[in-house]
């Protein structure tokens, strides 16, 4: 292990992130574990799925406290389509000798066997048994009720539909049963409608997230057979309100004259492994081939089809009404530049109680919100404004941050510096990030100022994530999938999601997502909430406080040339080689030239102006605007960075350079020589804007008095 | 005026206060008139009647502001009748000739004029067309749908209904017509119904808050025609939840086994002057005689009875369901003395949106509690604990902080130091408050300390009440009517209810209670709240920190001397003046021990140990607790001080020595000798405990080493 100083000395030779050292230690030192333990206790003290009254009184708890820090705080309402679930029955119904014996007792009817859809209650956690909780459901599931025969997809990806049809198993009018995983739960019931599918089940795997993982809730954290994982199966081509594409979905706004909705039409219901085991083990059709990756923990053979006996019930009834809900905005307006946002967010909506998600994130973003509140009162203010978002309606499909970014888009085009997401982020001692390229530096530079936690004495981030010091950190790329995605792939501002995991459990969407859950399994020191507030503080501070937005040119083709190297090699034929590659040159050229242009500045810093150093933020700043487009993907025109994109086929991942990787995809030469071309665009944005940077520091570099006067003595 | 100098000598000169300036003025410079508009609009922000939605999102809002404040935050919910309005319907119903064409035109009936129940829209204030808004109503009315002629009650005190009675007005079967003022609504109701009138409106009179006064809202701050005043009627012997008396009202708790309630049977309307005016000039019976006192602002023959041909019809539904509602209380544990509290209260619902009732004083006890969090979150905690408490459905019937204290009651008379009370308290520049005895020399010293709001500069709120240093400041005899009662008047806790005035207006109980009515009356400057926030502070700093408990033992006696004197020249007859007598040689003797207890207390405070202090303590606070006397006052057995209460015939006034007061009232020599032994009882507990203090500060200040020996050298 590097000794910290050199660590210091190591990142801070790189991109310009002097001076901020004391307000970083300053909102350092607020954060306080038992502080972050009163956020969890106040934030998540009952269920407050969106549109209910419980989410009506999150608000009015996240608002007060906001208040209570003297930020400039408004409640931003927003109304859009909000399901509620109004019944469900999962059944098994038997046929012929399979169904028993005529008469089966009282109030019991032949053959027909009612699957649990609702979490065990607990002595050991009351809090699962509250009123206000629901059965299992997937929002934006169809209305309907329909008995059939059985198939099973494994995860319902496209790859298992498509194995389904090679093995001559035919979806048309069955009942699905597919697992939790491979894919966001949206496209399981896209894929299993497109196969014809009458309904569909989707049970949590013991192998993925249950008995085979660990002990089960509550002896240990993992789901117990009863454990639902609710969530929204909404998947359109654009996130936010359904109804409202690009537009804000502000409270009576009308939704006439939008085109009918590709919304889910056929009943969808999750369940949980102890309810799939009843049906696995009755299923008797062909057994999943070996080796297909279909075979899952259940204790039962796994069979693709039911067999002539087994039938499955499915009812669903759920409104589509518009309801409302709110995102919850604070301010801490900038003492120099009020006008360059830096943006921390994390929802504030949940299926259940939500201890995980997202108060697993929310708590850190109050604390840090709570940070620089402090600190301002003590007079240390940033030069930027910050800007604490608590989002509503996440769960839904990212309704609440989407809708804000779009009524905001003018004013986040000309403001955005960073935005920061912390989904779910303190979940375990193990820090991780997803960031935009420009963001790598800055978060590398954060976690060398962050202890790590639980760990040794003086131990830092850093020495965790570098391996001692033996390797560069390495950050994921960052698609979609929580609030980052209208800041990421609708407005191109330089986004990054921070998380941490490394616990024993999953208690995902599920009512047994509580605080008692939380506290035995994530533990209940909240060390990882307070490693994450810090890591926060240490971000959105140096982005708010440094001389010069930290932003790294030098990422930008770098990380480029990473990303289009497996492009490259996907291209087979020539011609879709001779359009990648010229990219791949300009790529290495631009991030030679980022790479001058960051050590320039970090030399030069002392002599910039402040008009120097505001031109400056703006450049660096349009490094990341340079990748937006505003046609769009092909077939997805709201996502209009050509940077990176969540994939269309399962949600969750994200896809870098996606018009010309779905163009590849496609393989279609004119395609991806077009995509070439509209990526050739988007270099010499950045080239142009690099090289107009790199004059604004050389100007400043060079004295610009007037020459010495010659013969003046 | 004297020097500000000269002042703190005067004052600082009696009772121990020293020791805390440093730690008042820690406190008094957190204080800020715009974090105090951030919570009016905050706890402004929508109607919130207890019991409803609105109300439970209130409550989180407390909540959530106390947590982020970093204090110990419960929320203490109860479950009690709280009523809400079904229907109502106010009409003049005129008979015979009167009652016009019998084709009155499309919609009308023939004689009905039906009269408006709710404040009229205005376009200068959305807010009082906010949908959670009610029309006008009376919480606890009977139910019923009743038309007959009317009688004119005046203000419907004792007095009034007296007086119609010698008169020869029969009350039997009328709707009775009485305005608002003179005394508690409650016993307006229920003399009317020991009356045998049919239903009762009640009006807001324009010479008692209406056009007669001033401009009004929204020109000024007046009642205009429309202004209705809501309100509960309840009046029974005791305070709190009607169905649980001296019992905690905890959610779930049966209220089976109670004996009948005499709750209001009739229907009871309150409507504004704009209806009472088209009533009054259709009256053709008896003017009331001059000098009665009975004629008002309505420019209108002010008329005993309606006379033959005018009916009035009063429909009023309303249900009587039990619903919850809950406290916020946040507490700072003392450093020294955490068992002993110090509490500062003030309701947080409403009628309506409350801007004034109760948030003139709720912003004054956040401001205050935020003034305590942040000096101890920078290391200054005071000795004792200082509780804040934000209480539900007081506007019901002083509900949330009755049960509280019915709920803590053993733990309240052990650790109750004080109780400061601060409902609607910032409503103008003004400074005026009504206390305990054993508090008068505390808030005259915190006057020394806080400037007078809208002040000259340098100028304090003791120059303004004592008339620039020329008279000793007067502060008001306490009884009920708000949230100090249960403190006060069952549980024998010195208590005060801070308080200011000066504005030109009333809103009260209306819709129209907005903060653009405050903000357009009270003033948007926020300069009454901040100076209510900094004597809160200034006496609850006092309190928490003094090293004795700077309560006053000379004013018991001193104050009995007051008090005695009116109640000994009621009594002519020789046998009660002999009664009474007595106690007034004793109150005076209690004056002069407890001038000199004060006195030697603030000589010897240096030379007091812990243990002694400890001991004053508790002695000091023993003196307002020996005013309890567990059986009660006579009919009203919940009444347990002997001090004060509430008059029993109006409500809002305060009775002082109650139990001999109401023997005199009632003229009994027997029932008078029997209160003036009891009190001779109170007196004896005073002496023995002014001199047991008087004990240990003497045993203090005398050197308690053995004495020098003798012949050592």
């Amino acid at each position: 292990m590097l000794p910290l100083i050199a660590l210091v000395q190591l990142v801070l030779a790189a991109p310009p992130f002097g001076g901020v050292d004391g307000y970083l230690r300053a909102l350092n030192a607020v954060p306080d574990p038992q502080r972050i333990a009163q956020w969890h206790e106040l934030l998540g003290s009952e269920p407050h799925i969106a549109g209910t009254e419980g989410d009506a009184r999150q608000v009015e708890r996240l608002r007060a406290a906001f208040v209570a820090m003297g930020l400039q705080v408004s409640v931003q309402e927003f109304e859009c389509m909000l399901p509620q679930p109004q019944d469900a029955v999962v059944e098994i119904v038997m046929r012929g000798e399979s169904a028993g014996p005529a008469s089966p007792g009282p109030g019991a009817r032949r053959g027909v066997i009612p699957l649990s859809i609702r979490e065990r209650n607990l002595a050991e956690d009351p809090a699962a048994q509250h009123p206000g909780l629901t059965a299992g459901w997937n929002a934006f599931s169809g209305s309907g009720d329909v008995t059939a025969p059985v198939v099973y997809a494994n995860y319902g990806t496209k790859q298992d539909f498509q194995k389904l049809k090679e093995w001559g198993i035919d979806c048309r009018g069955k009942v699905v049963l597919a697992r939790y995983g491979g894919n966001f739960r949206g496209y399981k019931a896209k894929f299993a409608e497109d196969a014809g599918a009458a309904a569909l089940v989707i049970f949590t795997d013991p192998a993925d997230a249950g008995e085979k993982k660990g002990k089960t809730w509550p002896e240990g954290g993992w789901a117990n057979d009863t454990c639902i994982q609710r969530g929204s199966i909404l998947a359109l081509e654009w996130p936010g309100d359904p109804e409202t594409p690009g537009e804000p979905a502000e409270p009576g706004a009308a939704a006439d004259g939008r085109p009918a909705l590709a919304l889910p039409s056929i009943p969808v219901q999750p369940i949980g492994y102890g309810a799939a085991t009843q049906i696995l083990s009755r299923m008797t059709g062909k057994a999943v081939p070996e080796g297909s990756g279909f075979s899952g923990g259940i204790p039962a053979q796994y069979r693709l089809e039911g067999g002539p006996d087994l039938q499955l019930r499915v009812k669903v009834i759920q409104d589509r009404a518009r309801r409302r809900s709110a995102n919850v905005v604070a301010i801490l307006p900038g003492a120099v530049h009020p006008e360059q946002w830096v943006i921390v967010g994390c929802h504030h909506d949940a299926w259940c109680f939500g201890a995980a998600d997202p108060l697993a994130g929310t708590i850190a973003l109050m604390e840090s919100a709570r940070s620089f509140a402090e600190a301002a009162a003590r007079g240390e203010r940033p030069d930027r404004t910050v800007v604490f978002a608590a989002w509503g309606a996440e769960e839904y499909g990212i309704i609440g941050s989407v809708e804000w970014a779009e009524g905001h888009r003018e004013r986040l085009l000309r403001s955005g510096v960073a935005y920061i997401n912390l989904d779910m982020a303190a979940m375990g001692p193990n820090f991780g990030a997803a960031c935009s390229p420009s963001l790598g530096e800055a978060i590398r530079s954060a976690t060398v100022r962050v202890p790590q936690a639980r760990g040794a004495a003086g131990e830092m981030v850093y020495d965790r994530i570098s391996g001692g010091g033996r390797k560069d950190p390495q950050f994921g790329d960052l698609g979609g999938g929580s609030d980052h995605i209208a800041f990421n792939c609708h407005l191109g501002i330089a986004s990054a999601s921070l998380g941490s995991g490394g616990s024993e459990g999953n208690s995902y969407h599920s009512n047994y997502d509580t605080i008692a859950w939380y506290r035995s399994t994530v533990g209940a020191d909240y060390a990882p909430a307070l490693m994450i507030t810090r890591m926060t503080n240490a971000l959105a501070g140096m982005l708010a406080d440094s001389p010069v937005v930290p932003l790294s040119a030098a990422r930008h083709g770098r990380e480029a040339q990473r990303m289009l190297q497996p492009l490259r090699d996907r291209a087979k034929a020539p011609e879709l080689v001779a359009a990648i590659e010229p990219l791949q040159a300009r790529a290495a050229a631009l991030s030679q030239s980022g790479a001058q242009l960051d050590a320039a500045l970090a030399s030069a810093m002392a002599t910039l102006g402040a008009s120097d150093r505001e031109r400056l933020d703006r450049l660096l700043v349009s490094l990341d605007r340079a990748w937006l487009d505003p046609r769009g993907l092909e077939g997805r025109p709201w996502f209009r960075s050509m940077l990176a994109a969540s994939d269309r086929d399962s949600g969750y991942a994200a896809t870098m350079l996606p018009l010309l990787a779905e163009a590849l995809d496609a393989g279609d030469a004119a395609r991806v020589q077009a995509a070439a071309a509209r990526y050739g665009e988007v270099f010499t944005r950045l080239e142009k804007a690099i090289a107009d940077a790199q004059s604004v520091v050389q100007a400043a570099s060079t004295p610009s008095g007037p020459p010495a006067p010659l013969g003046t003595r």
